[in-house]
């Protein structure tokens, strides 16, 4: 069903406008259970992985590319014009869909046959999430848990910069921080918190048991101490000696991803 | 030498202004040989490797941080006001400096005693230049050459994204993209070309050479097919085949180089 708009005032495509204002989206998003993928093959994704799929805003030019979705879907059709005036700035490959959240699992039942996880304790970057995700699917990591601050995989940054691999990967939120860890312990997962602190064992050299879970923390400060002393252990990635000595003494927490899941699924 | 400036539109603050608009920035970086840094610690670093300071643009808050500098480097301080009205939003920790860059080696010196050695072709994401630097660095890469269409190590969110690596690691551009692989070979460097395509050998399994170049390609694309078929052999980094069927078949180039950076150092 094609509806063409001609304002970026028109009711019908408030999701896509009214989602413009950063506290709307985050006080909007949970409250109503959307969210926003950007191009058709991440919105393909989406739809793949069973998200019901609300409505479409596209442009002429992008059209054809929608011609087999659910009839009852609206897909609304602007001008390039209306289009950058909703979303002020061009829009990834013309296409913009609002979808519905699924309800995610509790961590126990995530947890159920998965042997390599990631546990994200605080991000707040929504790019950093989509990038690890990424990184997560890629690399064979089994699921996600995150932790109850961690920044939202359904946020629309997080959805573009992961190009989708936040459907490809299961992932689950801890209710709870402080006792976070007790649903790995239970499940036999044993639990390696990444530390810049290179007196902990280089993450190549540990023995990694049939389950594992490793614990990212947050851009600025890493992981929290209650969580570093909740863990098995702490494992780090070897820092170059010189580099340190210039004060480059960290990575930033994608590459460590990228490093630890690739050493993970080893 | 502390000046107040109390208006944008100050000539004396020109480096800072009117490289405001990414245009005149780019003509204007490479022709006046200057380069901004942002932020004490990143300043710091860019002067201890010996880049002239040319004058720094702060706040009161931040006006002691530089008193011990170079007595004839003016130190323009600004309110926060103008220091926003100049750079169109918060300078990252209320510092900017205009240094004179240095010249770069040319090739064949750059290499020297380097033994492992990235090679970017045509990245054109500053923010990924600097990210892969501050992972090179980090993990102890000796150098980086630079295809000569490679976004500018020292554009100034290459040098904050890099937190400042890009001082900390040497580089050098390739006068020539065709022949440009010819001083790493005549170097007796082994060049491995990083290919998303799963048949060429992984990464871990290669037995690497005493000097060994890495070979990184632009971020849609990846490397040309020019460069594949110059360098020595192709290496991967194994994908999930669960994700690949899922679409999420390839990592972005910040989280290839940092795992290859590590499988590298190993």
């Amino acid at each position: 069903m094609v509806i063409e708009v001609d304002s970026a005032a028109d009711p019908r495509i408030a999701d896509f406008t009214r989602l413009r204002d950063t506290d709307l989206r985050k006080a909007l998003e949970p409250e109503q259970g959307l969210f926003l993928a950007e191009g058709e093959k991440v919105i393909r994704r989406a739809l793949a992985t069973g998200h019901p799929l609300r409505s479409v805003l596209t442009t002429r030019k992008w059209l054809p590319s929608f011609a087999d979705l659910p009839a009852d879907a609206p897909v609304y059709l602007a001008s390039d014009e209306v289009m950058e005036n909703i979303t002020g700035f061009q829009v990834h490959r013309g296409a913009l869909a609002s979808l519905h959240r699924l309800p995610l699992p509790a961590v126990p039942e995530l947890l159920g046959r998965a042997r390599r996880v990631l546990v994200l304790e605080d991000l707040v970057d929504h790019g950093n999430v989509g990038a690890i995700f990424r990184c997560a699917a890629a690399l064979g990591v089994d699921a996600v848990v995150l932790a109850p601050r961690c920044a939202d995989p359904l946020y629309r940054r997080a959805v573009k910069v992961s190009m989708g691999a936040v459907f490809a990967i299961p992932y689950a939120r801890m209710p709870d921080w402080y006792g976070g860890l007790a649903d790995l312990r239970l499940a036999g997962f044993q639990t390696l918190a990444l530390t810049p602190d290179q007196h902990a064992p280089a993450l190549d050299k540990v023995q990694f048991a049939d389950r594992v879970a490793l614990l990212l923390g947050s851009e600025g400060d890493g992981l929290s101490s209650h969580w570093l002393a909740e863990a098995d252990q702490g494992v780090s990635i070897p820092m170059s000696p010189a580099a340190m000595a210039l004060g480059v003494d960290s990575l930033n927490v994608v590459a460590a991803a990228a490093i630890a899941c690739h050493a993970l699924l080893r």
